[in-house]
């Protein structure tokens, strides 16, 4: 139930998969082999299926995944599902005594594959079916992406690219999202160094959105690359750009770009997989240095929708939840209802900000 | 610097126009002529000029007001702006030692009528003005929308009324919103019932996705109206319904729709001014009675946009942001990343549970 590759690739890396007790497959991406016993895996639970309905009057798939709620396994208090797990340990979702880094399909997904069925109603519905994946980017609970060796982080791009390739030839999924969320203020309650990946067998709204605003302003990469030069860069080398974006909504809202344009990580090379790399490292540490606390954010790493290859490049996008030390940017009524963004910040003051504290590594 | 006029509506009431030291226009509503005198008004800050910037890949508007950083009133700890002001009192936005409603225009607004020159940049910019008014419900600090008199709650419909009838006159408004923000998880600090009116230069991103959705799905209200009867209603009369849309993002959302179309509240009678008012006071009562606790939430008030009167049906969207009563609803990576909600709970089982604590009064 286990098989070991060594990967062909930019920088090379091994991968394992193992198919844990439920059917899910796990994946441990390595520099070296890896070859350790399986030691406590979870036990299996109800297959998942969850729906979609859709939205006529926002005009969007909202998804319902009401399995959510009815968790039975019930852990010790200081229980860490993505920590290793010991010979005769506490099961865990990585039943290894140790590994680099681990992905595997979420236990309670929003989306799943074999989804079927979804209720009759009012309103068009379909199976929620596109896939929920986990990235665990160390053993370590303790440590954060910031803190790995450059190595380490180059590993993680790679195990993203490697999902990018197998959820992509999906045939339903349509984009694929990797992200984080970091905080307790944005929800998050597992502090274990970890993102999330979902496939999509639709173009998510704001997406959609995105591939329209790039279709209508081909030249936005440039443009913002050219403008990080007029005061908005925050770091970067010659093949990657961290910079404020002239139109940001969210407080000290930073981009990545890649200098030449690609549709997705996966045709990157060794030194781009490198630069890209640790600038995630270095944008996060910078976060941490403004005001001297982890700060709460989002990052998305947004890649071409199927099909849009050739026009939609791949970038990050950081959102902060911190306009100043003790103060929470909130998404309410004017966010929320119009879905229009109140800033007290200007991009430009939030770059300077940022290249003061810039954690250069 | 004040005027005082009877106005002649469905439900008869006064209107008081007094003008602040810094040219503000405070409004009182009032079902009593209000001729109390003028006691201690905030001193004159420095005209707030917000500006629009456009944000080329999400097609929107951003709003910049970068003088909300630079609030220098330094009022005392237990400061509310809201509350009446006594004769030789601490200043405060309503200086009169009492009130019924009162609205003026926000001291620190992201939007302002005369905001004037915005910067040069890389992408389009606008001044932001529009305007932004504050509700205040009632003088008593300590109360809620749901504890007010009904006659008061219609007077606060009324107030309302007459700032849409205003607001809609202006020539670059393009759409007006009231809505309240109401509690801490939402952002906010100020606990004084109060509600806040933002009337926009332009059609927001929301609302014309909304726009454009009733274009396509013209049976939409009655479809929904249909379906309250089918298990998704939470409360209502002969004039107005609450229910949970079955295609509902947030946990508990309920909407109130008028049983006939109405563009915005201004054409209600005095029978559907008094159902609109006791049923928005029923379905907040409701919510608190959920979880035993005042539900966080925000409540938006959608009218028709200038120019869609014919298309777009007046209703309210509640948004709460409890699932349970110790778990938030966090809006994080899918959320704001792909615009995509994720449901823990079905849209009938919402209805069926907010029924079980539904507050009739």
């Amino acid at each position: 139930m286990s098989d070991l590759e060594a990967v062909d690739a930019p920088i090379a890396y091994h991968l394992r998969r193992y198919t844990k007790t439920d059917g899910r497959v796990l994946r441990l991406y390595g520099r070296q082999p890896h070859t350790l016993p399986v030691t406590e895996d979870l036990p299996p639970v109800d297959p998942p299926n969850p729906h979609l309905r859709w939205h006529p009057l926002r005009q969007e798939w909202v998804i319902y995944a009401t399995h959510r709620q009815a968790r039975t396994f019930m852990p010790p208090a200081e229980y860490c599902p993505l920590c290793p797990v010991a010979e005769g340990g506490f099961p865990g979702e990585i039943p290894f005594a140790d590994f680099e880094v681990a992905v595997f399909p979420n236990r309670f997904p929003g989306m799943q594959a074999d989804a079927h069925d979804p209720p009759g109603l009012g309103v068009p519905t379909a199976p929620s079916n596109g896939l929920c994946e986990v990235l665990v980017y160390t053993s370590d609970h303790e440590a954060s992406y910031a803190a790995l060796s450059a190595d380490r982080q180059a590993l993680v791009v790679q195990a993203w690219i490697d999902r990018y390739r197998d959820l992509l030839g999906e045939s339903q999924v349509q984009f694929v999202m990797p992200f984080e969320n970091r905080g307790e203020a944005v929800g998050v309650t597992l502090h274990h160094p970890h993102g999330q990946i979902y496939a999509f067998p639709f173009i998510p709204p704001v997406v959609e959105r995105m591939l329209d605003g790039f279709r209508k302003t081909p030249d936005l990469r440039s443009d913002l690359l050219r403008q990080a030069d007029d005061g908005l860069a925050v770091a970067g080398d010659d093949r990657m750009q961290a910079l404020v974006p002239p139109f940001a909504r969210f407080p000290f809202e930073v981009w990545i770009l890649p200098k030449v344009f690609h549709a997705g990580p996966w045709s990157f090379d060794a030194a781009e997989i490198r630069s890209f790399a640790t600038l995630i490292g270095k944008v996060t540490a910078t976060y941490d240095a403004l005001f001297d606390r982890p700060m709460p954010l989002i990052m998305l790493l947004y890649a071409a929708p199927k099909g849009a290859e050739h026009v939609f490049p791949f970038h990050v996008q950081f959102l902060p939840f911190l306009r100043d030390t003790n103060k929470r940017k909130f998404l309410a009524g004017c966010e929320q209802g119009a879905g229009t963004f109140l800033v007290d910040v200007a991009p430009e003051d939030m770059a300077g900000r940022l290249r003061d504290v810039a954690v250069t590594r």
